[in-house]
């Protein structure tokens, strides 16, 4: 079987990998292991912020109405009852001509209404009893952060769907959140398919090569936020391949073939989608590399068969896959970050068809630049791995040259940065 | 004890931090276990790539001095004597006017040296025998990827000390590195100090806070590859502390405390510091925030005394702990990216001192944008939540207003794209 295969143009092939989206299920995890996972459920204040009035300083505390008419020699003594430090309370209210020392982040005392700062402060004892005068007026609320005047209790703080990143885990600690409602992570399986591929452990022999696609994509599918779930390589023989491919879409939320989805005579991929009654969203994209890339639906599970070729396995995944495992995660901004960038050097190819180079994003006086990885054919193997943004070229234009403007996809931020300046 | 402070610049601060850096030791890890470690050696292409002479189409393979003179109407009928897929090989060489049928990625077979695609050739059946006929002539090596052409065998393809990404799995993979040397993961110790932390699961007291500098911590270690041990909390008791900080600078690599470290009367830390015999290498710093964050050495190991405010904490650890822990890492570029950027919203503040800025990155037009993330009041708390960037502004200068070029250091890429277009 092989069909006439009319290639869609990328967008309208993302949209319809997207339309199929799925809403996940959730699960609590414990805060400490919450970290990189999506919010499965807004973060709320349960309690103003700060939930007491307190102090900005190390000081004193007292009323404001004893210092009215301070100032120009006019001193007044108060005297210290006791000192509270952060997570102490006074033992009783003050009075009038009283003042309590009081620490950083301590609440203020019933009977006080402002601090005053140490450095205005002269503190002494006289018979056992410490006292301190003070020089100048103050006024009502002064140095006082006041109970809520951060955040309302009830105000929505973080969105569900959302990546939990140190500071989000701050809000939820601070909030209470000891559990964490998340996303489940979906199961995404991965087959290596071809009768030419080693594991990584044997040695090469004539004619083959060693597994990588399988290794690489497992790596893209845990930083996309999904659990990769490696189900090994397939020989090219069709009974063993539609069994496990049958079974593996049953069990898990998507699968990944890679290869076999060309026209060649080993291609089995589009076959097995035909006995196992997929439905076949398309299987022919205008764009460089991966034009290949197929995607199907079976009894709602979402079969990607992505090229052998491991820059087009790659490509395919970052397009099609990760938005969609974005959209289990039910992250709002399911494509990665886009956006425009000064071309770095000629890329003097034609692009008949929307072309992805694999490229580094540098930044420079404010400015975003963006190399080709790997141009030269000697670095086609190490292209991926200085990969770090797509360049994405529209089909039918000519070559660019240095100082373009470009769109760029931001696939991973693995700056270098020499030393502290 | 209250020492007199000495401010230094953070540059200097970030110096002495980093000449105290310490190679770390490695370990094996199983190549699926490898991503996001950091490389313990240097990965060498074990084999030339590609390995063997292969073609990149589907189609025949065959010699080019049988096509010699082909074309203009005179055709040149081949017999095909089998067909070979990736990973199979020819069982025997091929005689003159003989083809192989070749699928992409397949070893050309001995005695062709080209590739006639599919597309220019006619193929059929005679008598139970496949044939083609060809009416273009071929060069010596067309079509023919040659074996070492893209990378030859001893090449360097990847630093030690470089974070193992999804391409550079695959790199490890094609080369067989099915056990990878790694850095092992320096271990980072965390106490909270402060009596009025409560824990997450603990309902709110009066004057007291839930303990989120803690989880915020442990999240930004694991975010910079280190492995966080958190501790627990510390009560402002010298003797409990004395303790338990000495005990944990005996088994981490790295101690963390948030808290404690300024000059009010329960700031215990410099105290301890002079108890343990450790070297104090600053405790006053020319920044906002953080300005107390302090740095000592004892018996080798660094304890980093960052700052109670969850601002400053954050600030503290990405300036001074995150450049040391990919020290250990061996990361050959420990600092983050830093660039420069138009700030996006006025910064009305003065700045008597070098101050960081929590800010948010956009990206248009091939331009860097940074914004103060929470510059309002009500948003303190949730801007570290959004914070991807700090914006660096220089001691001494007056306010900043939109449009003007600040420096921003990255934190995270937690870019927003709305859809593909």
């Amino acid at each position: 079987m092989k069909l006439h295969r009319k290639p869609i143009p990328v967008k309208e092939a993302v949209s319809k990998v997207m339309e199929r989206m799925k809403k996940n299920s959730h699960e609590r995890v414990n805060l400490e292991n919450s970290h990189n996972r999506y919010l499965g459920e807004d973060i709320t204040a349960s309690h103003p912020i700060p939930p007491f009035d307190k102090s900005p300083y190390d000081g004193f505390a007292l009323h404001s109405t004893d210092t009215i008419g301070l100032g120009r020699g006019q001193a007044e003594e108060f005297r210290v009852i006791e000192q509270i430090g952060a997570g102490h309370r006074a033992s009783r209210p003050l009075k009038k001509g009283e003042a309590v020392r009081i620490m950083t982040g301590a609440e203020i005392p019933e009977g006080a209404d402002c601090v005053a700062m140490f450095e205005i402060c002269q503190a002494y004892e006289k018979n056992g009893q410490s006292y301190m005068s003070l020089k100048r007026e103050l006024k009502p609320g002064q140095n006082v952060i006041h109970q809520g005047s951060e955040t309302k209790k009830g105000t929505v703080l973080v969105q569900s769907g959302t990546k939990i990143n140190p500071g989000i885990k701050a809000l939820l600690a601070t909030f209470g959140y000891d559990q964490v409602k998340v996303q489940r992570k979906p199961k995404v399986g991965i087959f290596a398919t071809g009768t030419e591929l080693l594991d990584v452990d044997e040695s090469l022999e004539p004619g083959k090569i060693r597994n990588s696609n399988a290794y690489m994509i497992t790596a893209q599918v845990e930083r996309a936020g999904a659990e990769a779930v490696y189900l090994g390589k397939l020989k090219d023989d069709f009974s063993t391949c539609f069994e496990a491919v049958s079974k593996a879409a049953a069990e898990m939320d998507i699968l990944i073939t890679t290869g076999g989805v060309s026209v060649g005579d080993f291609d089995l991929m589009p076959d097995i989608y035909k006995e196992l009654g997929a439905e076949v969203l398309f299987n022919k994209i205008a764009m460089r590399p991966g034009s290949v890339t197929t995607v199907a639906e079976v009894e709602g599970k979402l079969l990607f068969g992505l090229s052998g070729n491991p820059s087009a396995c790659y490509v395919g995944f970052e397009l099609f896959t990760f938005p969609i495992i974005q959209g289990f995660l039910a992250n709002p901004f399911p494509f990665r970050r886009r956006t425009k960038a000064y071309l770095n050097k000629d890329f003097p190819k034609a692009n008949p068809f929307m072309r992805f180079v694999r490229g580094k994003v540098t930044m420079r006086d404010g400015k975003i630049f963006a190399s080709p990885a790997g141009i030269d054919k000697s670095a086609v193997v190490t292209s991926l791995a200085e990969t770090d943004a797509f360049i994405v070229l529209p089909g039918g234009t000519k070559g660019f040259k240095l100082g373009d403007m470009v769109e760029v996809i931001l696939i991973e931020d693995s700056g270098k940065q020499e030393a502290f300046h």
